[in-house]
This record gives C-alpha cells, sequence and structure tokens, in this order.
C-alpha cells in the first residue's frame, strides 16, 4: 500500500523542502510529513504553493510542544505551529511535550531544573486546554506523540499512549489526537488496548526499527523497518482495526541513513514498507 | 534510616563477597543483596558461613529469570539459583525475565532470533509456573523485576509494575513478588496507583538514579543518588504506604563509580541516602 506512504522528511534530513518534495514525486511517494526547521528556510508562502503544485499530501506537521516549563513564549510558539499547519493543509501537528523543566533535549539539568514529574505532566495538560481551542478553529488537530520513556527526562514526559489518551480525551476528538510511533510504543505490553481505544484520536501512524544495541546517542536508535527487532504487522494490524485510514509516515532519526544518498534511502524505504509494515 | 539501609553488590561490583561483607561491616550497613558471580567465587558453604558470622541480613539474592527462549536448561539454572537463595536465608531470588529470544544481552539479534514479544511474555508466564511452587517449598519467593523499556529487546520483555503484578497474582504471594526500582519505574504515569496495588507482593525496594544524558551504554546510566533526575521522597512514600517495611537496597551499575575506592562510595551512599531517599 504505497498509497499511504509518507516520508517524514527528518528521514532524509539534510534535503531542503523543495529537494524532499522533488523526492518524494521522482519515487511516487504520495505525501510528506514537514519539519518546521525546512518549513521556515524554504518559506511558508512559497512552501504552500510548492506542495500544492506537488500534488502531495501533507500527513502532518513537525512539530510542536515543549510545553511542561509554562510560560507565554512556549504557548505563542506552538499557535505559529498552528497556523503553520493550517496554511500547509497539514491535518495534525505532531506534539513532543517536552521533559522534566530546565533539561534541554539531550542535555543535562540546568537552570530552571525542577525534579517534580508530576507538576511537568500538569503543565502540559493547562498548556493543551489553552491551544486546543486555538487549532480546532483552524482546522488543525494536536497530535499529542507519547515517546519512548528513555526521553522521560528530557523530551516527552508524556511516555505511553494510555496516558496520551488521557490527556486527549479531555478535548473533541477534532482538536486532540494521538501518533502511535512504533519506535516509542513497541514494548508497551498494553499496546493493543491502547490502539483499540484510541480508535478515531489515531492522527498519525509514524513507523521505523528498533536497532539492537541502541548506538551511544540513544535518540539514533530508529532504523529502517527490518533492521530492528519490531514485529510491525500485529501493530499495523491494530491501527487498521481501530479505523485509522491515514497516511504511514517514515520517520527515522538515524546518522548512516542521514550519511546516505537519499535517493537511495527512499527506494530502501519504499521497499521495506511494502515487505515489512504492510 | 540507615537501618533499613543495603548494599546490593554490583553497586561494589570489583570487591568480592568477603570484602563486601567486611565494608558493610565496617561502615554500619545492616544488610547487602547478593550476586551469584561473587557467590560463586567465594563458594555457598563458605557464603553461609561469612554472612552468619557477619550478622548482616541478606536483602536478595541476585539474579534469576532469563525464561524467555524456554526450555529446562534454563528452568534448571533457576532452580540451582533457588536453591542458593534458600541457603543463603535471602527472602527473594530476584528475576531478570530477559529480552527477546536470541538477543544477548547488550547484543545483536543472533541465533534464535524472534520478534514475538507476545509470545516471550507468554514464555515467561510458562517458566513461572514452574517456578514459583519450587521457590515456596524452600521458602524463597521470586521477585519480578519490571526493568526500563530501553531494555525490552535485550534484557527484560517485563517492561511495567502492572505487568510484574499482572504475572505476580497468578501465583500465591509468599511465592511471587515484584521489585520496585527506581531506575526502572520512576517515569511511569500509573507509579503511584501500581505501588499502592502491590502491597505485600513488593518484595524488593531498590533506590539509584537516572542520569541525564545516559552515557553511551545504557546499562551505565544508573547514578547515585541526587546525581540524576529522579525525586526519590515520592516513591518511596508510595512503598511505604504500600505496607513495605523490608530493606532498601542501593544498587549502582556505572562506571566511574566502579572505578571509585568502594570505601568512599560506601560512604558517599550512606550520606545520598539519608539526604535523598528516606
Amino acid at each position: 500500500m504505497i498509497s499511504r506512504l509518507s516520508l517524514n522528511q527528518w528521514t532524509t534530513r539534510n534535503w531542503s523542502l523543495e529537494e524532499a518534495v522533488a523526492g518524494c514525486v521522482r519515487h511516487g511517494i504520495p505525501a510528506i510529513g514537514v519539519w518546521r526547521e525546512q518549513l521556515h528556510e524554504c518559506g511558508l508562502e512559497r512552501a504552500v504553493k510548492l506542495l500544492a503544485d506537488s500534488g502531495l499530501r501533507v500527513s502532518s506537521l513537525c512539530r510542536g510542544g515543549f510545553l511542561t516549563a509554562g510560560g507565554e513564549e512556549a504557548l505563542a510558539g506552538n499557535r505559529r505551529a498552528i497556523d503553520e499547519a493550517a496554511a500547509l493543509g497539514a491535518p495534525c501537528l505532531v506534539m513532543v511535550v517536552g521533559g522534566l523543566p530546565g533539561v534541554p533535549p539531550g542535555g543535562a539539568p540546568g537552570p530552571g531544573f525542577s525534579r517534580s514529574l508530576a507538576g511537568a505532566r500538569e503543565r502540559v495538560a493547562e498548556a493543551l486546554a489553552e491551544l486546543a481551542p486555538y487549532a480546532g478553529e483552524r482546522g488543525v488537530r494536536l497530535a499529542l506523540e507519547p515517546l519512548h520513556p528513555m526521553y522521560c527526562a528530557d523530551r516527552a514526559v508524556l511516555s505511553t499512549l494510555a496516558q496520551a489518551l488521557d490527556l486527549a480525551e479531555a478535548h473533541p476528538v477534532e482538536q486532540v489526537g494521538v501518533v502511535v510511533d512504533t519506535f516509542h510504543v513497541w514494548w508497551d505490553p498494553r499496546l493493543p488496548e491502547q490502539i483499540a481505544r484510541a480508535g478515531a484520536r489515531i492522527a498519525s501512524y509514524q513507523v521505523c526499527d528498533w536497532l539492537q544495541p541502541l548506538p551511544a546517542d540513544v535518540l539514533l536508535g530508529r532504523g529502517m523497518m527490518g533492521d530492528g527487532v519490531i514485529d510491525f504487522p500485529p501493530i499495523t494490524a491494530a491501527v487498521a482495526a481501530a479505523g485509522y485510514t491515514g497516511d504511514i509516515e517514515v520517520e527515522i532519526f538515524n546518522a548512516d541513513i542521514w550519511a546516505a544518498d537519499p535517493d537511495e534511502v527512499l527506494a530502501t524505504m519504499k521497499r521495506r514498507f511494502a515487505a515489512t509494515v504492510v
């Protein structure tokens, strides 16, 4: 089902948006998950035209979030991200909620550090209550992404699908959904039941493999499907049974893949997607 | 409450059992968690006498498990471990259940590899049904240790306290309990409710900190309490409220700590334990 395959732009992060769009068209990949870094380099107006002309679907905008320190600045940044998602016609804005306050992604605790995990989670719920109606008014869904628990301290205090659903269900289904990313949730003993529970809350299904052993930088432990240990078919089947019919993004953070020829990566991605995921 | 402090032997892994026992006595630490590696070096009979003469309590024997590949060999090894725990008067044998079949700890998938996580979990339940009565007859409790989900592939498909309790509750409380290890469970949004649920199932409470960022070898991301991001008091309070009054083991896997003077480590451990844990 290449018809549902989407290239998440971080998989080819050295490509500009223009290059990634051209690559998708060249390889017959019908959708793209856009990252804000490359979007800003391209410029929003140009990007809107580029994507419309390409005929590609935009499956998501990555990413908003980093809400755990509280404050108006984070909210303002997320409102800008929602506006961008609306302009692109992206159905959802992927939200990585942030780790403990004062812990930068990949870094050590610094100014503003707090050990209060419960407090950080409370800040996320509060910020979501501010942002969800704003997103809803613009036709954008906030897609809460539970991250693997090994990123709890520095990237996301949202650690399981169940926890994401607990948060999402406080809001209308068209305003707040969840992301099912195989790398982050494959280990979860409650995964089948929670995917079923998610149902129409599933805003995005992202796939990549879990490399074993992990590389030294655990952020880069994501691998091409088939190179790791994840058994994709039961997860894909559960997501389908829950009613999700949207695009399936391949999002891989991996130094070797970033160093490779992106056209080779896309060719491999298409082949592996068909062989292992669907 | 130094009266409940126990030195898990892996914290001073370069010490022999004789040295660790002498160290505990010298520093007024009243209990020790014994590892089988050093136990075998010492010899069981000598170890029994050494520990009895020392007056130390044995808080646990580490460790049994690695049951996911199935087979009689793993069961036989675990029966030997149970016998050793009984001989030492250890109240529990800590069980690290094993990762996906064919994935060695810290290694890459090899012969016998299977991606079936559900199957691996089923093997654990089956093995437990074999071992629990054997342990019960010898007065030893199997203590199921949920490991952090980042070890799911290679060390333990048992990833949360809830999952451990689901397994344990199929057996009498005196035969199968659970370990609460702060490093493995601190991130879990269900932790307070699951510690309360555990109640008398808590067989061991182990503490160490989560270092941020993790070192290149994620096995060694355990730190001295206070050096990382974990907020211990709420967890300690929950464990106490659940009724656990046993020893509290400090178990740290950390290259710097292993390279340090063990007497310095014990002095720091006592100080930090009093300041951050209880």
